[in-house]
């Protein structure tokens, strides 16, 4: 792994560059009665409320503007659950390319929807029976368009960190430098590259990934220091950050950026949700609520009564599943 | 009414140095869809993700802050159907007071839990029956408390108004200067505190009120250059905005500061609350979103295309009526 080319701090300065005029500071948000509950002060940023409703335009951005000219004809093919998949068609409709997007026939329709509002081709496929990577390549090949992966990739790395240059820029100014931060774990894009940038801003934060029960690979890779993946066929209600396994570059920077990984049952995903409706008036997603929901649980002792950065990284959710996780528990 | 004494852009400007680390600057949000929808390029300020979930804590901290120490034992006494009533519980609390809140017995629970959550006394009228006025009268003489008017006060309108000082210089920053700006009016206190500002910063802004049908005081009162009552027991899902006319400070300035109204039926405001769901990822209450659903009914002709500024006021819901809204209709 020694000659693995990794994103650093300036890699995301340079993103945040590439994102301007596009991508939206997204505020962050506070309530005493969820500091209560996870017996923590928790500073929330609300990334559900980022052009295309999650923090995946970042990185596409990033990625996509640096496609040269030449390639920008053929354009770019992306498979996703929905998040990375509406910010590719974003980028790509602002940068004039076209865009095709491969994504399982049950992804939420608001995600589907979100894809071809931007003008973007979508290839739905069967996620049991069928492989998006193989599906990609073909349909790519054919048109020679680039594929752009949702995590495992430098530039897309670089973009999502952005995110972090914010935080960690909001903490400051608000006096209140974070202890900890907590950020949802799919591939690992967003949270290694959000690490990136407190590395440098705030070093003394140390970041924990959280994820479902069942896709608990980062928690466990981490521990053991090797790719471990998730059993298959697990399910989970978080559909934004179902991967099989941490990537070769993510995987890479979380040995030295990450501190560890928490893990959430479906259930306190959906509690999460209802609290951040209630406390928030924001619309998490449930894998957006992920890293909410690890801190609403209870904060693990080390964090108790200290500053924890929360990230809510999406709000694409139906109505219809929404309505229904409102009117239900607690 | 020449010896009223107005508040001017120079009361908004001291306002904001009152609420300093207390009120938060709300975002600016947009979507393509929903431009679509109004056939304008619309600009939605979220007030709905202030602190307390209203931006009714701009008046009340600008208010409370102004109590001299020797009142400040006895503390407040306030009426609201809710978000004022928050915004004073909060105000009371981080300025060491008590605050008795006077809220009908029909205010949405999660109202009259977030006055509670900050240590407010509740005192529960029936709204067909008593006068609240009356009560509130009472109920601080024997305390010698102070009544905090929710609208109608010098003190409340500057408050309210750093809205507008925020949204005018968010625009500006955007390289987007607003034409327009719809606001909803119940008592008249953010729309008239919001002109304030946008008087100085933003001198070609016009300024538009949107209340609910059955609730249109404030735009027959403009037409006819005089102050005009809603007939009584008019209903709306719009509770934050039921007021019975304009106040006699508020309708002064409207006078000279407010274009015209707009009306919007209560399944225009359930509409426009599914939209901000969907592409904002917002929780707006009902009387929170009547501005946005009075764009995006098709904006008036003079708007057509033009940059149209909008509020959304609060995001104090109960969870049952919003999912019930979200699994009705488009």
């Amino acid at each position: 792994m020694t000659d693995l080319r990794l994103p650093t701090f300036d890699d995301v300065l340079a993103a945040e560059a590439r994102q301007k005029g596009v991508v939206r500071e997204t505020p962050v948000l506070t309530h005493a009665a969820l500091d209560e509950a996870a017996g923590a002060e928790l500073f929330v940023k609300a990334e559900c409320l980022q052009v295309t409703g999650s923090f995946k335009i970042r990185g596409a951005m990033n990625r996509l503007a640096q496609i040269p000219p030449e390639g920008k004809k053929a354009g770019v093919v992306a498979f996703s659950s929905g998040n990375h998949a509406q910010g590719v068609a974003r980028a790509a409709r602002l940068l004039g390319m076209p865009a095709l997007i491969v994504m399982p026939a049950d992804a939420p329709a608001v995600k589907v929807e979100g894809v071809r509002a931007d003008g973007g081709e979508v290839y739905l496929y069967d996620r049991n029976a069928e492989s998006r990577e193989e599906i990609s390549a073909r349909l790519a090949a054919e048109r020679g368009a680039v594929v752009v992966p949702s995590y495992d990739d430098f530039d897309i790395i670089a973009g999502q960190g952005t995110a972090g240059l914010e935080f960690a820029r909001q903490a400051e100014a608000m006096g209140k430098p974070l202890d900890y931060l907590i950020c949802c774990a799919g591939g690992g894009g967003l949270i290694n590259g959000v690490a990136l940038a407190f590395e440098r801003l705030s070093p003394a934060t140390r970041i924990w990934a959280a994820e479902p029960e069942g896709h608990d690979d980062w928690t466990r890779s981490l521990e053991a220091g090797e790719i471990l993946a998730n059993a298959p066929g697990t399910r989970s209600i978080c559909d934004a950050i179902l991967t099989p396994e941490p990537g070769i570059l993510t995987f890479a920077l979380g040995q030295r950026l990450l501190s560890g990984g928490l893990r959430v049952s479906d259930d306190e995903v959906r509690h999460a949700m209802r609290m951040a409706f209630r406390y928030l008036r924001i619309v998490g997603e449930p894998g957006g609520c992920a890293a909410l929901a690890a801190a609403l649980k209870g904060v693990p002792a080390e964090m108790k009564g200290k500053r924890v950065g929360i990230l809510v990284t999406g709000g694409n959710v139906d109505a219809a599943q929404y309505a229904d996780i409102l009117s239900t528990g607690t």
